[in-house]
């Protein structure tokens, strides 16, 4: 790599941070001086797939990679195993050691679209039970030692748990401290993860000073914003792009996404420069969304497959037609409920979920919206069940 | 023992508490079941003596002893283990295994005057170390999930410090629940402390719901109140009567305590039963005082000893005249400095304590108030150098 080409990379990669501590300048002195640096960033293993959001961690990840320096992937197994056993909270599920391993290999699958989990600077695994079974009642108390109620209490989720008269149960409040620990554990340089885990990073900044009088920097990137209303786009909040959706369903919910989180997607989703970014920025906001769309199925699918979701999502919703691979299913029935023909379709899970569908006007019998979920309808070979605007099948 | 003896104890040992949970009537109810019960009391083995504070707990312990119960008095070796290492906050101090050992010799010796630590049913002597030093960080994190930050909070000293904008470390915040959980291990019946303790008793109690199923109950004694403005006696507030003070210090500090403590004292210190308790306050008060006096130190140094402070003070304060024991010193010098004075007499151990002592006029020598602590005096044989009320030395 030519001198001029790393330092671009460089600047790419500073400029999509939103902060650094102690600033933006210390780490770019420090990404300048040659030295091989350790980054970690820090996954809940308590999904079974990933979403656009992370994505985010692992496109900034796989810039620190390609400069050369070290990734630490950190699978949080240990804190993932602490539920909440009275039962009061449901916040964090407790998840035992198989399920952690078995959402990691999917995560494994997925990241590596995106980051290098083989070859000679390949990401280094590390799993934070390797040292927390080790630490004993004492070690614990020493290292709650370093830091105050009052510290804990400024962070923003307690804060507002605090007001909203809401439990904050002992072992969620020093969770920012366990988090901190593992920095201490594997001696990092930095620390990097999304804005919303500032003060958790910042806490394992200070413990590195206590234990090992070294200064680790936190970086910080940007959340993307979900396609409703400006939330963080994440698990608990519902509104994601999951990156093992089909492509499909990949092309088509980026399609629906609001207009304002396309070119950050661009920058923080995609290995667009920010040349091409600058190129994208010239064409209609329709032809964006199709670019980002085709290219985030490229990501993880390949240019076969996303060219074959375009094409598959305009011929639906330019030319109005029904999908060309519609599947067909057998109904021995003449006469059925909606909700049991959505059952045994399997569009549904429950009648319960399937009465849902209904009300939401989300269901379409050859193009009639279905919203009454009491409704015994007659079938005939031919009849066309949507659900959604993606979703059909032909009864034969 | 007779059956209303026994009944007269409980009443005597219900009617000196200051509150029981979840009440009184259930205490009385397991006293009268026949049952034998574990009541159990925490030691703080942070100070090399114990004070007439202490002793309250002693003597309320006494009281279950006798009526068979098993009495655990449990040496906080665990938690006075744990110091602040960031030495911001040095309201606990670090203590060695060593350390608390040799204070624990100390205690027994001063406690074994009240309660028995030999014969059949001796104190069990238990260390929170034993379990504590077995857990690891995630039973640590169990245990810490059955409160919340709220509760915690509720603690009057937490408040206080929060109001205060005083910091509360982590380590201190979780004192409540780690002391909660030496109940668990040692599945009591009952645990018994001084009022100041029934924030940390009921973490205790609700512990053992969630862990055991079971009602510990929690019964709290009062405070003896010092001399000085009610405050609380103990080590920290530098008001007290130490159980190894001389017998003349003894008994010259509890004919100076206030008029309001010696009724309390004679309930919570002595082996005065109630009816004996009702005679004496038909005397003076300078008359119980001096009851009092000799009472305690006839509890720590025997009757005879307690009959020569008697006559001692008596000499000292009644009748004007110098003690008649009172010790010879050889001094070289003719003249000295006043501060150098009292530290090669050890009444001081440093010149800044002995400043103190000279200005708030506690240094007389011949009867003459000394308040210029840069004084050079000239010293001739004979001359008596007195300290406070009680303390004499005449120069030779």
């Amino acid at each position: 790599m030519t001198e001029e080409r790393e330092s671009q990379k460089i600047e790419e990669l500073l400029e999509r941070l939103e902060s650094a501590y102690p600033s933006k300048e210390d780490l770019k002195k420090a990404l300048n001086s040659g030295k091989k640096l350790t980054i970690y960033n820090g996954i809940d293993p308590t999904a079974p797939f990933l979403h656009l959001g992370h994505s985010v961690n692992l496109f900034m990840l796989k810039r620190f990679q390609d400069l050369g320096h070290k990734v630490i992937l950190l699978i949080g197994d240990f804190t993932a195993q602490i539920g909440d056993p009275t039962g009061k909270d449901k916040k964090r599920k407790t998840l035992n050691k198989e399920d952690i391993l078995k959402n990691y290999q999917t995560y494994q699958e997925q990241a590596g679209k995106i980051i290098n989990f083989k070859g000679k600077n390949r990401v280094d695994l590390r799993f934070n039970s390797e040292w927390w079974e080790k630490i004993n009642s004492k070690e614990f108390l020493k290292i709650l030692s370093f830091f105050t109620v009052q510290r804990m209490l400024e962070r923003d989720m307690f804060k507002k748990r605090q007001e909203g008269k809401k439990p904050i149960w002992l072992n969620e409040f020093v969770y920012p401290v366990i988090q901190g620990y593992d920095s201490v554990a594997m001696d990092v340089d930095i620390e990097a993860g999304g804005s919303d885990q500032i003060f958790n990073m910042l806490v394992g900044r200070e413990m590195m000073k206590f234990y090992k009088n070294k200064e680790k920097m936190v970086i910080a990137w940007p959340l993307i914003a979900s396609e409703k209303g400006g939330k963080k786009m994440s698990k608990s909040e519902g509104n994601v792009i999951a990156l093992n959706d089909s492509p499909d369903e990949m092309y088509g919910k980026t399609m629906s996404l609001s207009d304002e989180v396309i070119v950050p997607i661009f920058r923080l989703c995609t290995f667009l420069k920010n040349q091409e970014i600058e190129e994208v920025k010239k064409i209609s906001l329709r032809d964006q969304k199709a670019r980002l769309a085709k290219e985030i199925v490229k990501i993880y699918y390949g240019e076969e497959e996303a060219q074959k979701a375009e094409k598959e999502f305009d011929r639906i919703f330019r030319e109005k037609k029904s999908p060309s691979d519609i599947s067909k299913f057998s109904l021995k029935e003449k006469t059925i409920n909606i909700l049991d023909l959505l059952v045994v379709t399997k569009f549904s899970f429950s009648k319960s979920e399937a009465k849902r569908l209904v009300l939401q006007g989300g269901v379409s019998l050859n193009d009639e919206v279905q919203k009454d979920w009491q409704k015994i309808i007659k079938i005939k070979s031919g009849d066309i069940l949507q659900v959604g605007k993606r979703k059909f099948i032909q009864i034969k």
